[in-house]
C-alpha cells in the first residue's frame, strides 16, 4: 500500500492550486457581482476569462479519461484535483470540468455517433457551449428511478416526446444547446431495459425552459436547475444513444466517475470550511479569549478534521477500485461514498457557519451557499436512503444469497 | 400537575388555528406572489388584508402581558398560540405579534414616557407601523454581548451616536419608524452597565440602511435583515430607556418571553414539517411501496414526533416557571429552550426534506426557507454555545460555589 | 398546565428521599459486599433490614393503585418517586416497589382468584416472597411476542406446560416462588388470542432453572436472569389468569404502568450520573483547570441536564394522559416514553464515565452498573425498533387511514 | 497511490485467517469455560496449546519492527494481522502479540542493556512470561500525564519507589514477571522531563497487587487489570529506562505502534461485529420478515461497513505516515485513529447488540464483552478529549502560530 500521490498528480495539484489562489478565489467576488448586476441569467465575463486562462495552461479537460480527447487521468489520479477544484463554486467550470458537462461529454465520447461528436461533444470540449441531462420527474419519486414517465415514442425515423423534467441542471444557461433526456421508450420491456437516452438540441420545438428552481433561496445564476417541459418535442431517431432500452445501463457507466467527482468536490468545500473556521476560531475573541480555546470549539475543528480525512480516503480508494476491478466490483464503495462525501461536508460546513456567527448564514462568506449546494448532494443521484439499502444489501449478502433474503419477503 | 390546556387557552387555540386554516395558509402563495412581483421591499397588499381581520376578530396583541394595551395572558398562556402562528412564516405579523415588535412593545410598555409610549407604543400596538432593534454588530464576536463597541456619546441634552449594526432585522421595511439602539455609553462602569438603550427614529439623519443581509439565499422581504450604519445620529437625550448604563438590564427582562416565543414558534414549524413528511410518506410510492414503508423512515418521522412533544414540554415548562417563580430562577431553563427549540427544528425540517427530495430544497414546499430560519436561531440572541456554558454552569453550581470554579481558572 | 407536583406528592418526595440518604445509599456498599462474600445467589440481610424500615415509615407499595391493597396513588403521583428509588440500583425492593414483581402484583390484584391472593399476592404484598414472569424465548425473536412458542396444553383439569424462556428475572433468588407463564395455548385463534398467562409455583416439578444470564458481565446476584426450561409442567388449569387466549390481553394492561415506573427509574439513574459527573467535573484537575473548565465537558453537563428534564416531562406528560383518559389513547405517548428514557440514561451515563476516566468503567462507582441495566432496557418489553415504529404509524394514521398503508403493502 | 495490500501482507493475513479460522475462534468457548471452572487468576491450558502452536506455524512476534528479535515487518504490514488477531478476544495472545507485552517488548529492544534483555526480553519474546506497564494512578487525572505523583527516589545505588498504580493490565496474571513503573523522579524538571521509566520485578518486596478492577463486571482473567501498591520497593538503579526524566520520550516513541495495534484490533472487533449481525439480520424473523427486512435495519448495517471502512483506512494511513514521515509528523493522525476506532467499533458493536436482543447483552454473543473492553480503550492512553484537542491545536497552527493562541489565553 502506498498512500502518497504519484509525482504527475502532485505536479498537477500543485499547478491546479496555484491557478485557485492566483485567479479563481479572487474572482469570486468578481463574478457574484456580475451576476447580481446584469441580466442574471447570461454567463459572466469573468468565467469566460477564466476559461481562456485555464486552456491556455493546459488546465483543460482533466476529468476525462481513456480517450483520444481528454487529459487521460484515472479516476485516481483526477480525483485530488475535483478537490481543489470544488473549493470554490467557480471552480470547475474554468476547468471545462462542470457537472453535468462532464459526465454528458463522457457519455458523448463512448456512445455518440462520429457526426454527434462533431455537432456537440467538440464544442462541448473547446467550451464554447453547454449541455444539461434531463432525467428527475417532479411527479414521480426520483429515488426509484425506473418510476420515470416521461415518454418518447416512435413515429417513423422521429422520436416524439412528452413529459415533464426538473432539476435539470444548466438549462437555463443562454449556452446550453444540447440535453440528454432520458425517458420511457419501451414500457414492456423488462424493468430496467424501458428506458432510452435521447439528445435532444435545447432549441428544438416544445422544449419549454419553465423556470429556474431556486435552492434554499439561491437560483445558481447562470446555471440554473430547470423545471422543462418537452410537448410533442420532434428529434430523429439516430439521436438515441447506444439503444432503445438501454438507458440504464449508461446510467450506470457514467455514475461512478460522476460520483467520485462530485464527492472530491464536497471534500474540497468541507475543507475550505474547515479553513475559514479555524481562521475565524484564531482570530474572533469572546470572553477574553479566541473562539478557539471556548468550550467544544477546538472538539468541532478536530472532528471536522477526522470527519473529512476518513472521507477524502474512502472516496480515493473508491476511485482506485473503480480503475482497477471496475465499477460493479466497486459498486458499495461508491454508494458508500455518495453517502458519505455530502454528510461531511454538511456537517463542516455547519460547524463552520455555527463559528461564524451571523457572517456565516449570510452571503459574506461562501458557507451557506456551500451547505445549500451540499445538501442537494444528499438528494441527488439518489437519495441517502436508496444508497444505504444498497450497502446493507451488499453487506448480508456476503453471508446469505439474495435470493433468500428476497424469497422471505 | 395538569397538563391539560385550560379552557380558555383551549377556545383561543381553536380560534388562531381557524384563522390561520382560513385565511393564513391561502395567503402564502398570495404574499410570496405579491414580493416577488412588485418592489419586495413594500408591504405586501394580503399583509395588510389579513391584520385588518385578525384585528376585527380580537385575535391582536396577543403576546402582551400584564399592562392595559394587551390580551393580558401569561407566557404559559401565549405559547401554545405563538406555537400555532409559528406554523407559517406569514403566521405572526397578521396578528400583530411578530418579533422584533413584540419585544420592543413590551419594553415601552415598561420603560418609555408617556410621549414616548403615545409617539411610538400607540401606532405599533395598532399595527401602523413597525420597529427595529439594533443590537449586534459585524465586528465583533455577539457571543460576548459586552464586546458591543458602537457609541453613544452624550453631548448637552443629546445623544450623539456612531457605530455599525447588522442583523437589525425588519430595518428594510419603510413601515420601519423606530429602532432601540443598545450601545456603549459608559465604558468605565463595570461589565454589565456600561451599555444602554436609546430610542432611534429610523428617519433621524444620519441613520444610513445599507443592505438587507441573506439569510441562504433568502432577503426575508419586504422585513429583510439590515446592515445599518450610524454616522453623528443625534437623539435627544430622554430616549435613554430606563437609565444609562441599564442596557443589559433591559435587555434581561425582554429577553425571557422573547425566548418563549420564538421556540414556540420554532416548534410550530417543526410540526408543520412533520405532518408535510407524514403526508408525503403515505402518498409518494417508490420501489411499489409507499415512502413510509421503506427503510428508516418510519424512523425519522418517530423521533420527529418524540422530539417535538419533549421541546414543547420543555417550552411550557419554562413558561410556567416565569409566571410563577420569575425569570431570574427560570434562567436555566430558558436557556434550555433557547438551545433544544431551533435544534429539533431543524432536525425535524431537515428529514421532512429529505423525504420530499428536490421538493423539498426549492420553494414549492416551504421547508427550506423554514430550514433557513431555524438555522438563524441557533445563533440570535446568543449562539447554542453560550447558552450550554450557562447551563452547564448553573449545574455545577448545584454542587459547587461558582467561586470556587472561578478561582481555578 | 400546572407543572408543579401537588403538596401529596412533594411530601411523599421528601420522606422517599430522606430515606434513600439516610439508609439506601450507605447501604449499597454493603450489599455489594454481602453479595461478594456469601453466596451470592442468597438474599441479602441489609435488603430485608431495609424493607423492614421502610415498611414501618409506611413507604410501601406506593405503586400499587386504585385498589385496596396499595397505597392508592395515581400514576402521576407514583412517577416522581419511582424516579428517586430509582438512583440506586437497590432503591425499589426496600419499598416493595421492585419489577417485576410490581406488575405481578397489579395482574393478581386484577384477575387472580380469591384463594391465588390469599396464597401469592399477600405474600408478595408483604414483601416475604418474589415472583417472576416468564415471556420472552431464546428461540425466537421477541420483537414480536407473536413468536412465543412455549406451550401449555391443557389435560383434563390441568395444564401441560413445555418450553424454554429467558431473561426471567428474579427467577434466581430463592425467594422467588411464584411465576407467571406467558405461552402458546390456543395456537388457532386469532394472532393475539392465542396465549395465556398460567401461574406456576417455581418449586413445580418440571421447572428447571438453567443459568442465570449475565449483563455485560454482571449476573445480577441475587435477583438474576435466568434462563428457565419448563418440562411437562402440569398446574391446575384454573391457574390461568383472565380466561383463555387472553394473555395479550393482560399484557397491554400491566405494560403502561410498568413503562412509567421503568422510564422514571431510568431518569433517577440519569440524575444520579448526572450529579456524579458534576462533583467530579468541579473538583478533578487537569492541566491546570477542574475538568468542567476544560474542551466540551460544560456542554456535555448542559446537555445531560436538556436530556434529562426533556424526558422525565415526557414521561410525567405519558402518566397524567394514563391516568385521564387511559392507556389506549396514551399509547403513543407510552411508547415515545418507552424510547426515550433508557437512551437518555445512556447517554448522560457515558458521559459520566468519560468524565471519571478508569473510575467510571470500574466498580468504583456505579455508573458501569448503571449502563448495562439501562442497555437491557432498549431490549426488554420490545426494542427501540418497535417503538418507533408504532409511534411512526400512529403519526402518519393522523392524516392517512391506516387501512390505506396496509393495502399498498 | 496503491490501496491494495502487497503479496507479503496478503500471504499473511490468509494464514493468520486460518490460523484464527481453525484454532482460535473454536478456542473460545474452551477459553471461558476453563476460566470459570478453575482458579480464573491462573493460566489457561488452551491458550498455552495456541501459543505452542502459532510459534510453531512461524506466526509468532510478528508486531516487533525493525530489530533481530522479530519479524521485520513495518507498521503498515503489521496492522492488517493485528486486524485479524483482534476479531477474537483471545486473538492476540496466541501469537505474543498483545498489549502490554508487545509495548514493553519494543521499549526492551531499545533501551534494556544486554543484561535486561537476557533477563526480561528473551522470555517474553518466546511467551515463557508476561509484563505489565504501571503508569495511571486512581488519585489523580490521568488525561494529563504529568499528574502522575508516585515517587521514585534515589538512594545510592538503588531506587526506592512508593505510590499507587491503577490499570496496570496483566498484573493478575502469575506469568506476569516484569513491570514498567512510571514515575516521578526529578520533581523540579521541566514538565515533562520530571519522570522516568523504571523496570521493577513483579515479585520484588513491597509489590503489592490489591485487586483486579472489573471492566463493566468482566475481571478480564487470568489477564486482570490491577491496582497495585509500591510501598518501599528497592529495585537497582540501572533499572531506569535510557535515563532520567526520559519517561515521557519513551512513551511517545512506544505510543504511536501500540495505536496502531489497538486500532486495528478495534476494527476487526468491529468487524467480526458486523458479521454476527448481518448473520442475525438475515437469519431471525419477525412479523413475517428477516430483521434485515424491518425499519432501519439495513441502514444499521450499511453505516457500520461506512464507518469501518473510514477507521480502516486512516489507521492504515496513519501506520502509513510513521513509517514513512515518523511519529512526529504523523502525531494529528495518530491522534485521529486513537479517537475513531473504539468510537466506531463502540457503534458498530452497540448495533449488532441491538439486533440480538437479550442474547447481545449476554454472554451467549462475544458483543457484551467486546463492548466493555472497547469502552475502555476511549479512555486508555488519554481520552478522546485529549486527543481531540491535539488534533484541533495542529490544525488551528497551520493558520495561527500556537505561541499566539497561548498568549491570547
Amino acid at each position: 500500500m502506498d498512500f502518497a500521490y504519484s509525482p504527475k498528480v502532485q505536479e498537477l495539484r500543485e499547478r491546479v492550486t496555484a491557478f485557485m489562489d492566483t485567479y479563481v478565489y479572487p474572482a469570486e467576488a468578481v463574478f457574484e457581482r456580475q451576476v447580481a448586476e446584469g441580466d442574471r441569467w447570461q454567463p459572466t465575463a469573468i468565467m469566460e476569462e477564466l476559461k481562456a486562462k485555464a486552456k491556455a495552461e493546459g488546465l483543460w479537460n482533466l476529468f476525462l479519461p481513456e480517450s483520444d480527447y481528454g487529459a487521460g487521468l484515472t479516476n485516481m489520479e483526477y480525483a485530488p484535483l475535483a478537490e481543489i477544484m470544488g473549493r470554490s463554486l467557480m471552480g470547475s467550470e474554468p476547468f471545462n470540468c462542470s457537472a453535468p458537462d462532464t459526465g454528458n461529454m463522457e457519455t458523448l465520447v463512448r456512445y455518440a455517433t462520429e457526426a454527434q461528436k462533431k455537432q456537440w461533444l467538440e464544442p462541448l470540449l473547446s467550451g464554447e457551449i453547454r449541455s444539461a441531462f434531463a432525467m428527475t420527474e417532479p411527479g414521480v419519486a426520483s429515488s426509484d428511478a425506473t418510476n420515470m414517465e416521461a415518454r418518447a415514442v416512435r413515429e417513423g425515423d422521429e422520436w416524439v416526446i412528452n413529459g415533464r423534467k426538473w432539476w435539470t441542471s444548466g438549462a437555463c444557461d443562454p449556452r446550453c444547446k444540447i440535453m440528454i433526456f432520458m425517458g420511457l421508450t419501451n414500457p414492456d420491456g423488462p424493468r430496467h431495459q424501458q428506458h432510452s437516452m435521447i439528445l435532444v438540441p435545447t432549441d428544438t420545438p416544445g422544449v419549454k425552459i419553465l423556470r429556474p428552481l431556486p435552492v434554499f433561496g439561491y437560483d445558481d445564476a447562470p446555471h440554473g436547475h430547470a423545471e422543462v417541459v418537452f410537448e410533442n418535442v420532434r428529434v430523429p431517431y439516430e439521436n438515441v444513444l447506444l439503444g432503445e432500452g438501454r438507458g440504464f445501463e449508461i446510467a450506470q457507466g457514467r455514475l461512478g466517475p460522476g460520483r467520485i467527482h462530485h464527492c472530491m468536490r464536497s471534500i474540497g468545500m468541507a475543507e475550505r470550511a474547515l479553513e475559514l473556521m479555524c481562521k475565524r476560531a484564531a482570530s474572533r475573541t469572546a470572553f477574553g479569549k479566541p473562539l478557539a480555546r471556548l468550550g467544544g470549539n477546538i472538539d468541532h475543528i478536530a472532528n471536522s478534521r477526522i470527519e473529512i480525512n476518513q472521507a477524502r480516503l474512502l472516496t480515493l480508494n473508491a476511485a482506485y477500485m473503480m480503475d482497477t476491478v471496475g465499477n460493479k466490483i466497486a459498486q458499495s464503495e461508491i454508494a458508500q461514498i455518495k453517502v458519505v462525501a455530502p454528510n461531511v461536508a454538511l456537517s463542516v460546513i455547519d460547524r463552520a457557519i455555527q463559528i461564524h456567527g451571523g457572517a456565516g448564514v449570510s452571503n459574506d462568506t461562501p458557507l451557506a451557499y456551500f451547505y445549500a449546494m451540499q445538501r442537494t448532494l444528499r438528494l441527488a443521484d439518489g437519495p441517502d436512503e436508496v444508497h444505504r439499502a444498497a450497502i446493507g444489501k451488499y453487506e448480508i449478502g456476503k453471508y446469505v444469497p439474495r435470493e433468500a433474503m428476497k424469497a422471505s419477503r
